[in-house]
């Protein structure tokens, strides 16, 4: 967490009528283009922190690439925010399926909803992990403690990877998706397998939350915040359970809940 | 607000480690495909309330419209999540420009950072509101006590267009942008004018909710919510005034104060 750059603003603080002029920390928000093999591929607006974990994160979930290895080279030129990525693949396919909307009957009742690209890359999770209502309490306050940018700045997000028994990699980023792009690069560029592992999270849980956890493969994503609709469906379909409102010792689990589990079996 | 179709669904509820199965009211996420003159423009997930204000703030955000007179016609079809549209204008140059990054040393040092459409459609905003401290906070509340939504599933955004004295339209979505654009496109198709005009909001300031400000051409942004660093630089730009973390009988002002005025001169 330590390289967040954040950047310092002059405020004028009001308390009641009362007004006084004080330095505040405010989060770093920063516009990086991605050219791909040559190509302009997408520009998006980042904290400018774990460039490389989010360039490759961003990749595989979008299904660009697969693993780290079909990176031939990843670039950042940080003054003018461009990064230039050359992958194995050949781009021409990718740029016809991108973003279209896939509307298919062959499977289930949400997956109507899948962009093409999500269709290929979000599997159905067969992870036996399972997980006790304490050890989520502790992991959501991992999470919190860890989090120092947002106890300064107010304007973050945070991701971490975590096993049942403790947080291990936190990522942060002013955009809920970038944060967990960045897990998802982390994982990837370490080759840490996802068997066991969760995903604690601060932000609302959409549809493309938990499409990312499918991509990613986790079983359990655990969050202080609320869930869509949409979200809840696919998630069902995708085996993914997802924990919301994790707040001190309250919590609520909307799918899958065979995975929650007495705390003795977990030791 | 009434509208909000919100989803039903069964939660195990922990309280510690007791649990209780209830059915809990869920914010409603629906995926929607927007086809312009023909051609597939662009597919966003929002909440399926208030679709006609939806349609249009997005066009003029993205600057394929500036006015409702613009629009040949606009129908829903909300069993297949699409929408079509038909506007005036010829859509070449707009598929150009859209989402290409806009680097230029011609203006402030933030614009290069804009994108090109929003270069066309961002302008500088010479709004002569003011408001008082005191306004600001009842404001702030009515956006709270009005969002029925937020306190039943904890999973939207809200929007509110106000002046000085009160509030007058708000709009609700899970997404911070769509709600913005459901208040600029009630503003269109209504044609009330911007002038004396603020926008009071839930969600955290970016680069991107500043733009909309200066597309919508409000003066003022009311957040209960943290900023960026690239939102005050935008904003500074702009002549925006950013009041954030308004909460309770607090908040902070962060860009152009002028028009933060004692509680008399607005009477």
């Amino acid at each position: 967490m330590g390289n967040t750059k954040d950047y310092a603003w002059e405020v004028v603080q009001f308390h009641g009528t009362e007004s006084a002029v004080k330095d505040d920390e405010i989060a770093s928000e920063w516009p990086l283009t991605v050219m791909l093999n040559g190509d302009e591929f997408a520009t998006m607006v980042c904290s400018p922190t774990d460039l490389d974990d989010l360039l490759i994160g961003f990749l595989a979930a979008e299904g660009i690439i697969r693993s780290y290895d079909e990176v031939i080279s990843i670039s950042v030129d940080e003054y003018k925010g461009f990064a230039y990525i050359t992958v194995r693949n050949e781009l021409e396919t990718i740029h016809q399926d991108h973003s279209k909307r896939f509307i298919g009957s062959c499977c289930g009742k949400s997956r109507q909803f899948y962009l093409k690209n999500d269709a290929k890359t979000a599997k159905t999770v067969y992870s036996s992990i399972s997980i006790s209502v304490e050890q989520c309490y502790v992991l959501m306050e991992e999470l919190q403690c860890q989090s120092v940018q947002f106890m300064r700045t107010g304007g973050v997000h945070n991701a971490a990877l975590a096993e049942p028994d403790g947080v291990f990699t936190v990522r942060t980023d002013i955009g809920r998706h970038n944060a967990l792009d960045k897990i998802y690069g982390h994982m990837l560029r370490n080759r840490i397998p996802v068997k066991n592992k969760l995903i604690v999270f601060s932000g609302r849980l959409s549809s493309e939350v938990v499409l990312k956890i499918a991509k990613i493969g986790a079983g359990i994503i655990l969050s202080k915040s609320a869930p869509t609709d949409l979200a809840l469906r696919l998630a069902n379909d995708l085996r993914i359970t997802v924990i919301g409102f994790a707040r001190g010792s309250k919590m609520n689990v909307y799918t899958h809940p065979h995975r929650i589990v007495e705390a003795q079996k977990n030791n």
